[in-house]
């Protein structure tokens, strides 16, 4: 950080925001560290514009002083993406969260990049309509849009990748684009959109996003089952959606991962065995076809203990308890830290990368619950570790990094919904190869005087 | 054209594909065009590569003379890509046409870029597994990827861009690189995958495609069924697709274009007013299920003459025939050509958006007959033009132009499906904006010299 322009660029920030515009220092903590075991940063200001032309203003102004800037949603990412590791400029969208148009007959919505995915769905509700993407976090859209986000509903209604249409982005110039259209497909041209979703504030900010909506379906079923092994839940999984049975959820939590569960949610009660968490989707007569499917699978994998819930509230315990299970995990180890990695193979290798990945954790003598969605190949390893023993810290990152390898050894990726940003940037060259070269290539043109997110997703230099 | 450095390539070229690489004029004439109305222009060679190897060789020479590169698959494309407007090598990929893996576990197949779709389709019979993407046209898949292509199957399993995981791609310096893995997502880094679907070869060369795959149906159930309007007809459809009903297929055609296809295939035999052409797929159930809920909506604007086909050969009767709209809407006008635009709009605005193009058409006096993947808000107008008359030419273009305009003015896009090309060059500053420069700058980062397919899709220079 050069001293001198960031100050000038702070005083040109106060002419463009005033009071918008903070040095404070507990706003400066608050955007200095993300939801995971990564280390903080101080920004030196954090921006808070209210309109596109505000971010265009903050990102003209950042750019003659080169000067970085940092997008920040809610601050509820995993890879240290937020953290102003080389200082500058923390745009904090959330003043920025209005929901601006609702299309019912065209299923799609345009909102700021502040508003959260729970605003919007609660907006949704009279509608009949609702957006999917489900990271557990109540994370903003702009910041699901930046980092590739999905979650629990991706295997049957995809992930940010299929549910942004369109976006407003502001490049690090501050000139504002348009990408795409609310038209449901195009081929005019390079596809932007896709370029932005999962660049992680490296090529400039979203300022406004289309996003895709689903009819709400007329029944819900979830259910929880068990099975011996965790090869037996996995297999049954691979035979489920092979079958083409179109689940809307299907999480793996593992016994140790239960356990986890248990203490945290004594109401849970559920075996401390492999669990499957499920919903089905649809009409009536649909749903039920879907669980009798389900059913025939799990039997020839030994399941155990199907509990359906039918009513609302016992479908909310079940995954709030589901949406905890950072929390759960780290009420096995008291007053422990969690680091977790996050890896996708293809769907068959997904028995083998969970049960080498077990074995690592067993050969490590650490602690590391596994639960996934497992419908998409994706899974998360929690490792519990001793905040204040930085030994434990080098050993779990080396085990992180050994399933890391293995995922990329079984043709998967090392990241497949929390992104890169600081976390996962050593395994790029790796998992790109020649790629890689080219994503940065494309950083350089997009943003030559690299302002934008420095130091994240993609090395240039 | 510089003639010195071509002749130069092309011996180059010979030392490295031997007889592979063919100046014959026949070769050249079978290069220089495509399926639409678009005017031809010879390539000064045409190579015949076999490997990925030999395509970075190609490549190689051609960057280090710096002469422009056209990849070519089957010729189907309708805006002409595949012409090279300023010479070069044309690179056919028909030689590349081996399926190399299919992984019936992750419901996905690798193959090179020169396999048809029919062809992927036959070699999948006994696996139970389909790829869906269906333009018509049996084109390769590497040049479906390159423009984005889509088709009938859409509105039920999206069109290239869902439909393509990973590609392997030569840079226009000779550079292979990979994009994408099998795992069903990711968040590593930047969208690498769909910036090459949809760039129409001007970034590279597809040389490898990993492709979704979905289970064949147990049911399929076809229909076709008429309405009093145009509009009828595709205020049912908005309503179907708001319903949420899963259709497959769900195709308009106009009266205009009924009467050409009852002249085609006088068997037919359909009434000469606006139709749907309809596909369910899934369970027993599932389709009776959706064929209540779409005879319903049915109901509600009108809809008369629901026929069923049933039986594989009358499915196949029906679709051959949509597949032929073409020809049928050519046989409205002895010895015409076709000249076809294509657009797209959020599907609220279609039925404004047709209407307001039939009364276009009957302003110029054409004759123009409609067809559209109506389910993703996507049609087609063909106008019937006298060959020799270049006033009837510049009418159409005049007509053509019209309708793109009006799209975009509904907030849709100038081609849905078909690209850019040349044929919608002139349209992409309006319809992109300022991210229309952004293009122009990833097109130079990417081909600093612009030998890859030059003068197509994006303006740079």
């Amino acid at each position: 950080m050069n001293t001198d322009t960031t100050a000038q660029a702070i005083s040109d920030l106060k002419d463009l925001l005033g009071e918008r515009i903070s040095t404070g220092e507990s706003i400066l903590e608050m955007h200095g560290r993300d939801e995971a075991y990564t280390e903080p940063a101080l920004p030196d200001a954090v921006a808070f514009p209210e309109s596109t032309e505000e971010v265009s203003g903050i990102m003209k102004i950042c750019s003659r002083h080169a000067v970085p800037v940092v997008p920040f949603g809610i601050g509820t990412s995993l890879e240290g993406h937020v953290i102003p590791i080389h200082g500058g400029i923390s745009v904090d969208t959330s003043r920025m969260n209005n929901i601006l148009e609702i299309h019912e007959s065209d299923l799609d919505a345009v909102v700021q990049p502040g508003v959260t995915r729970t605003q919007l769905n609660d907006d949704l509700r009279a509608t009949g309509l609702m957006f999917t993407v489900d990271p557990g976090a109540n994370a903003t859209l702009g910041g699901m849009a930046a980092t590739r986000a999905s979650g629990t509903n991706t295997v049957r209604y995809g992930s940010m990748r299929e549910n942004v249409l369109a976006l407003e982005v502001v490049l690090p110039d501050g000139t504002i684009i348009e990408t795409g259209s609310r038209a449901r497909k195009s081929s005019a041209g390079y596809d932007l959109t896709h370029l932005f979703v999962g660049s992680e504030g490296t090529l400039g900010i979203i300022t406004k996003l289309t996003v895709r909506l689903f009819g709400q379906p007329d029944t819900i079923l979830a259910a929880t089952c068990s099975f011996e092994t965790v090869d037996n839940a996995v297999n049954a999984v691979i035979m489920a959606i092979q079958m083409g049975i179109p689940m809307a959820r299907i999480e793996l939590l593992d016994e140790v991962q239960m356990k986890g569960m248990n203490i945290f949610n004594p109401d849970l009660n559920l075996s401390e065995k492999p669990h499957l968490f499920l919903e089905f989707h649809g009409s009536e007569s649909g749903v039920q076809e879907q669980v009798s499917m389900f059913e025939s699978v799990g039997e020839e994998f030994g399941v155990s203990g199907l509990q359906w819930a039918t009513k609302a509230e016992d479908r909310n315990r079940l995954w709030t308890a589901r949406h905890n299970a950072y929390f759960a995990g780290k009420s096995l180890r008291k007053g422990c830290e969690g680091l977790i990695t996050d890896c996708c193979v293809p769907i068959s290798a997904l028995a083998e990368c969970i049960s080498r990945s077990k074995q690592l954790v067993a050969e490590s003598g650490m602690i590391a619950p596994i639960v996934g969605h497992v419908g998409d190949g994706n899974f998360h390893l929690m490792i519990l570790i001793d905040p204040n023993d930085p030994e434990e810290l080098t050993q779990a990152k080396l085990l992180a990094s050994k399933v890391n390898i293995l995922a990329l050894s079984l043709g998967g990726t090392v990241t497949g919904e929390h992104g890169v940003g600081t976390g996962k940037k050593q395994y790029m060259k790796e998992e790109h190869g020649t790629a890689y070269a080219l994503m940065a290539t494309l950083k350089r043109a997009v943003d030559p005087k690299n302002i934008m997110n420095p130091g994240k997703t993609v090395e240039v230099g």
